[in-house]
């Protein structure tokens, strides 16, 4: 018995299938590129087991338990934003019991995956296999080949980009690279906590990156000098690209004495909501400046309200499943900075969305056309079987296939990355064997394409 | 010769649609659960012969005037906002002529079904058999089984929501529960009337609601006693649900005072545009508020600009088929009243949209996190074959199945229910079809999903 | 060997690509009617030879050089915004080169119909058979079946209308009129340039067509009747349309006072962007009281931020394929205008969008209610097969397909009109077959909606 069909994500009709049967056959092994996500150095660099199956696939995973949340499951019965000791093995029958849940949802996908690819597991996860799951899986974490180095190696993956603060003494990586180990983690520079003023602790973010910069970043030269020697260190231990989490795709391009001022007005406890965006919109505009400048490649990531559960984010925390996305628009957001750099040869632009209705009308056109933008993949809720098909055939006539950047599993549930890539693999291999079986691309060009979306565009976009 | 063919709406590739068929052929008898729409109580309390084909068919059901007057047919011609005599005949063969303008539509789907299931009538209709088909149907009509109780039997309801306003007296509900009949038709509590300052009559209507309830309306805590006394009223009739249309999804949470006062301002004759949105904001927060207390269900349908015809609306008033829909912001609008009550464990609230756009970017999410939210199914536009089948592709990778509330038929065409309730458990399966077929979901999960998503999700969600 | 397959674009099960199949096959042959695009009148007055491949195909065809452009190829490299001498073959070469950009596009589509049915090529174009490529079809292009009248009748051409500013002569439309040729090409009115305040030149524009008309067109009286001469004049030649290009579909109705007053502001150079806003919103309801009196159909393509690359725009001027599209809102935008002549019987509005969610959350609606109103079909971007399988997806339930108004090609890459045609044909074919494998529509109601999609609505819409 087995839990994952060799076709599944297969288009029923039986010729498409067999097209995409035979494209999916020449990528289904090759190297994983993840130049997005957000694993921790720290597990590679210390190489220790993975604690027990539910810290390590419930808690930290929002798409599992802001649906058994969604569903009348307590946080509290999670563990979730629980200080003492939690019981692992009653959280795991609980998200047992309710797996039925997660049907017709990636998570339930990538899940099965993992239970069967990794921890050969076949039947199906329920109330009454429950126990043998935990014990299964609990039992192999414990062995060698589950350490993360030896899962890194198994998942072959050839790079691994992590999300950093610039405050983070980046010491895992520093430790990666000086351990001769030839795995490949790389820092991203994610500048949030230093450029948002609504960020917790923006003040004293800054002032702390002052000194580790040995930089005055109570002056506006100062604290973009600090932010520049900042990329460097991480650019020192392999960083390529920076990542900036933002409300809305806003730009801004003031000149140097009215940015000097916002900037003291934000630093001061005086600054209203249109004063912060407008602060956050000048901050992308300089974080492109000094990516002409040092070569790291940008991405944006925008449209995300946080925290818009207050009773959660009281409870839990940050990042607790209550992130919503909100309509955006890059067309006139953008435009500060594109009138600046949109034509920079050497400048790479990374636009990522939340807002579908943007596919088309907003962002295709615009990557179809700037030579510095490409188009992120199908991000955060979308990055599912319909979310990806839907994300080809909306932005793939205006854009081409070559705008585009492969894809990104932007997890930090370790183990669920090759689960990830393999739906994107299956999906694009679908979508191409669309284009064959309709007479819209040739066989050859499929083949040709398939390699395009599984390695080669994600290693040019992001210099790896 | 036959109309309807037992495949429709079934995928072409032969695999899924055998699958799809299994699945149905499991649920097309099941009985319909209708927890929302536009019929008259009164047609089954006083259980008389429906009119002839034109007022049964054309005349209440704006999804067909509004195809014939966009294309040239004169509302007079169609005895729509006439008082005098209409001619019946003549308005069905104008439609029976123009029956070429439904192709493609969900109106024609629904149509097709009623002629061939309730009347036998197995050629299409077309001005050649206009005649035909006015005297069949006319004639059956007169039979008793054409009767509103006998059809309700027929067509396998185990209940059947209206439609009310709190100034309903209810007389023909009341008469209903005394009457000893079986059939179950229960009230919704719909305040549009005295919660919307822009609704005809707004004054008057609260002051009448104060009559009847013997409370001083005039006064903020009068009014709201009034409300929740009107409301208890419509439950001790079976009533569990409410029902909200509003322009927006805007919610408040004004403090008391702020609340007294914006009420007294509503109630003068001197509020603004801004002032009545927010007096409509801040009672949707009342109205949760008032669902937490006595337990009915919440609905918001928002989005529609109502008469969007002026002079449609001077000719034939409200409901002539001239609203139309607008982008909603779900996100901001609903926080304020999610702030306060969104993980309430007993509360519901069921969110629809004609925004399509909202459904993987708000809705979804929304859904697929706070405990109280629910999706609503495809509704007015959307509640077709192409839009349900969005519907399930949109929203269920983020909110899953077991956030959504089966399906609505939301008409005032009775004889058009079970059509639409066929269309709506076809879509379903197709849907469910194609996830078996691309190895998505086990079959077996199918079929129990298929049984969830007629029957079991609806009863739970509106407390059947 | 050959580029295209007959089946190309056809579903790929073989049931509904049979029923795809013979539908085409009663379409395919059918006339060409063009009734919006960008070809040139002095093309067919002068009948030259058309010059060489690259300012044939590539130099007039911003879909194809934007794609270039977005990776990285220099506007200077492909003789874009040159004012020397262009070096043709080199040009071609580059293009070839990147030909693999195309795939997925429907440029490829088109671009491959030309080669193979125009010039008969056989090999796909790349870089090794660029050379052969340009050869082959510079040669052909010197020969009489390849003069631009010979072309118009191989085409089956049955009308073809071009875009015109009231400011132009017409001299070539008047001479084709002269010339006995039994081509049909005719005028469209486009008065942007007199009735947009951001255009270049505005006010000279203005003054000139005072001078054009011999009215006072300092006065707003004057500019009215100024623009209704031009149209009259337009009329003489054949025009049977308008076109406007605005940047939002707002429309307004200001009392005769009050325009008089917004148009001395505009002219003089002390408006501010509201009030040019509005004055364009003024402008189209003018537009449409206009047409009432002279029977001209009225078409709005709205909601394209023009030459958003500033750069871009200032080495290469406008149409360089940098405008981008943005979100709209039709309801509010259209409700002035729609209240006043909404409901005019003798009133043609057609409705174009390149904001795909406003499909069926808003032109739908409105187009299956308002007597005056068409959809246009899915233009620029999304004139491609899978953006035209939107369309009818999302406009065709709630719209139905009498108020639609056929295809549009909006191009004037004039090789290409067959090409587009094809794929338009072929898309509606294959959404028709679907709809009669579901068992959603009747065969023959199919062939006949082949038939009315090709060629009947768009004679009838545009009163051709």
């Amino acid at each position: 018995m087995a839990i994952l069909h060799p076709d599944r994500l297969f288009p029923a009709d039986p010729e498409t299938r067999g097209i995409a049967r035979r494209l999916y056959a020449t990528i289904s092994d090759l190297p994983i590129i993840s130049p997005h996500g957000h694993t921790e150095a720290a597990w590679f660099a210390k190489n220790e087991s993975f604690p027990d199956p539910a810290q390590l696939l419930i808690l930290p995973d929002h798409y599992v338990y802001r649906m058994l949340y969604s569903q009348g499951v307590s946080m509290r019965d999670l563990g979730i934003g629980q200080t003492g000791k939690i019981d692992s093995r009653k959280i795991w029958r609980i998200f047992a019991k309710h797996y039925h849940l997660f049907r017709g949802t990636p998570t339930r996908l990538w899940l099965d995956y993992e239970f069967e690819m990794l921890f050969g597991l076949d039947q199906r996860l329920s109330a009454a296999t429950a126990d043998h799951y935990f014990d299964v899986i609990a039992e192999k974490l414990q062995q060698p080949e589950f350490l993360p180095r030896a899962l890194y190696e198994r998942f072959r993956l050839e790079a691994l980009s992590t999300t950093d603060s610039p405050l983070d003494s980046l010491e895992h990586h520093r430790a990666l690279r000086e351990s001769g180990w030839k795995g490949c983690i790389l820092p991203t520079f994610r500048p949030d906590s230093v450029v948002d003023p609504t960020f917790h602790g923006f003040r004293e973010n800054i002032s702390q990156l002052g000194e580790q910069t040995g930089e005055d970043t109570t002056k506006w030269s100062g604290y973009l000098n600090a932010l520049r020697k900042s990329r460097e260190r991480f650019k020192s231990l392999g960083c390529t690209a920076t990542d900036h989490g933002h409300p809305t795709a806003n730009t801004a391009n003031l000149d140097k004495q009215e940015a000097e001022k916002l900037f003291a007005t934000v630093l001061s406890c005086k600054s209203n909501a249109e004063q912060r965006e407008l602060f956050r919109a000048q901050m992308l505009t300089e974080m492109a400046r000094m990516s002409i400048d040092d070569g790291l490649v940008m991405q944006l990531h925008p449209g995300s309200f946080r925290n818009h559960n207050q009773t959660i984010f009281d409870q839990c925390g940050r990042d607790a499943g209550a992130d919503i996305p909100t309509a955006i628009d890059y067309v006139h957001g953008l435009k500060p900075l594109l009138d600046l750099f949109g034509n920079e040869p050497s400048f790479t632009f990374i636009l990522f969305t939340l807002d579908e209705s943007t596919f088309s009308r907003e962002l295709a056109p615009l990557a179809g056309h700037y030579p510095c933008l490409r188009l992120g993949p199908p991000w955060w809720f979308l990055d599912s079987p319909e979310g990806m098909m839907r994300f080809r055939e909306l932005a793939t006539e205006t854009a081409g296939f070559y705008n585009t950047v492969g894809f990104n599993d932007d997890t930090r549930a370790f183990l669920s990355i090759p689960a990830r890539h393999d739906v994107a693999r299956r999906i694009d291999c679908a979508y191409l064997a669309r284009l064959v079986a309709e007479h819209r691309l040739d066989e050859d060009e499929a083949f040709e394409l398939a390699q395009d979306l599984t390695i080669n565009l994600v290693r040019k976009a992001y210099r790896l």
